[in-house]
């Protein structure tokens, strides 16, 4: 069995290498030739405990989550988790992974599809609401599909901040970073906005005028009473897509649009519809794209990772 | 995290620190200081997968099992699975363990248990039918246990009687093993019966000569169409101790005698309640015990295993 830590996950695909092994999850998924099972959801006190399996042809795994809160005040990770890969013909574990880097990688991915599918392709700015652990990620993936030279960005903390630009820098160094007091400013600047916050209520303002035919990505939202997007963006798009069906019960941005009839069930759609082709979206016109993430992307990401790390002789080979 | 192969775990703990992890894990499920939710239990062709998270106030853990019949024809195991054990402050990983050799010690321990608490303490016979890997287990653990002088056997293949003997000959060489061509047979000369076969009919004759007075343990059937046991022991017994409540709907050594009106609900009881003192049973008359296994009782071997391993710096520790 290989075991791979974060380290060793960070430099192992290209971020076009992690984006493709995405669009191969949900390719698969609209063909319905993997199992996705409903993931076991655990309230422990007041952390969190995921488990997430999913199947394919040539392998099963399972990402295992723990979130804990109170990791906070020690200067911990609050989200710590674990990828175990198998071989679906045998059931033997092929690896065991750090489950940080490999979300971390999946969930820059699925932002970067929403770009690459639902906006134009020459957007060189974007917008980035909450420039965290998400957002980095967010902002890196972005510049991996498109030519982007200006980020404008709002974060609340100077730190965050700072940590963000360092990070972009070193991917792609050309790229300006631009603080923005509101997301109003952000607004003014660009057509394509990425929310990475967890907020509880929206984070942009209703007002049409600043929405009007742009496109929206939703990656922080998680839990029902979460929402990013302002409900007048769903009226402008009249269409949502999504990463996988089971978001339409995980998150507000999805719940309430539909709850308030702002949109119908037929107008929410998975985003795998455009890479097949049944789905054609233009984007001349406002879009809008809410990820809430799936077992089956940490799996074709992981298989991905597995792969490259065992031609290249990276991780710990260890008789189990 | 420190990764412990099968290898590694089978010197890691005595027998008694074994059945002493079991215990305390059945006594902190009669406390409900633990939580246990349901495994998630999903069909993949003809594969079945299992995760079987469980928590404790040090410790959570899961343990995902891959059952792959198909790796029969290939001289491979038809059950593997891997245990991650995580630090319940923090979430962190602390342990990837192989599940195989871990299942072994604890369902091991789960028969010697029904043994201790069950039969009388001068016990220096037992039967036992099904001599395979489960098999091996139960005779090493219930020597463990009493002071077995002599085990008479039932198992088909003459390989499979081979290999028991000699893995019980490694720890217990001057124990006796009589193959005998009968379940019949067996119970003319013993009074304590292990069933560890995967048989959906009962494997003892439903005949009161040969059951009254002796005492019953059932350990293979885990699916409700399994049932080991001949309804003759619940009627002579008139109650029946269970591993944990998970199994009232699991194994049809439990569900058939309730559903026939032999047994009533009130008469099935976990063996923890005999343990922690709240139920005494008379080993002169007949007893029963069904063991079908639950995650909590991994959680607390591997934690044993971790804590062991790590103060003998043993198993490969890795910066994860």
């Amino acid at each position: 069995m290989l075991v791979l830590n974060n380290h060793e996950i960070a430099g192992l695909l290209s971020l076009d290498e992690v984006i493709a092994a995405v669009e191969a999850a949900l390719i698969a998924n609209e063909q319905n030739s993997c199992l996705v099972p409903k993931r076991m959801h655990i309230d422990w006190g007041e952390n969190t405990f995921l488990s997430m399996p999913s199947f394919s042809d040539t392998c099963f795994g399972t990402k295992l989550v723990s979130v804990v809160p109170g990791n906070r005040q020690h200067d911990l990770a609050v989200t710590n988790g674990a990828m175990l890969l198998n071989d679906a013909r045998t059931g033997f574990p092929l690896a065991i992974m750090n489950g940080a880097k490999l979300t971390a990688l999946r969930t820059g991915a699925l932002g970067a599809i929403g770009i690459k599918y639902m906006t134009p392709p020459d957007t060189d700015t974007i917008g980035l609401i909450g420039c965290g652990v998400q957002g980095i990620q967010q902002a890196i993936f972005a510049c991996a599909v498109r030519p982007v030279k200006k980020i404008y960005c709002l974060q609340r903390s100077a730190s965050g901040m700072a940590a963000f630009t360092t990070a972009l820098r070193e991917q792609f160094p050309a790229v300006t970073v631009i603080p923005c007091e509101d997301a109003a400013t952000i607004l003014q600047h660009t057509n394509v906005v990425i929310a990475a916050s967890r907020s509880a209520t929206p984070v942009l303002p209703n007002d049409i005028r600043l929405l009007e035919n742009k496109h929206f990505i939703s990656i922080g939202s998680y839990k029902p009473d979460m929402q990013e997007l302002p409900d007048l963006v769903f009226q402008l798009s009249g269409k949502l897509a999504i990463d996988s069906v089971f978001a339409k019960t995980e998150t507000g941005d999805i719940i309430n649009p539909l709850r308030k009839g702002i949109l119908q069930e037929q107008d929410v759609f998975t985003i795998g519809k455009i890479l097949t082709g049944e789905i054609q979206v233009d984007v001349a016109g406002t879009t809008a794209y809410k990820s809430a993430g799936m077992a089956l992307f940490d799996l074709f990401v992981a298989k991905a990772l597995y792969e490259t790390a065992k031609s290249r002789r990276i991780g710990t080979d260890i008789d189990f």
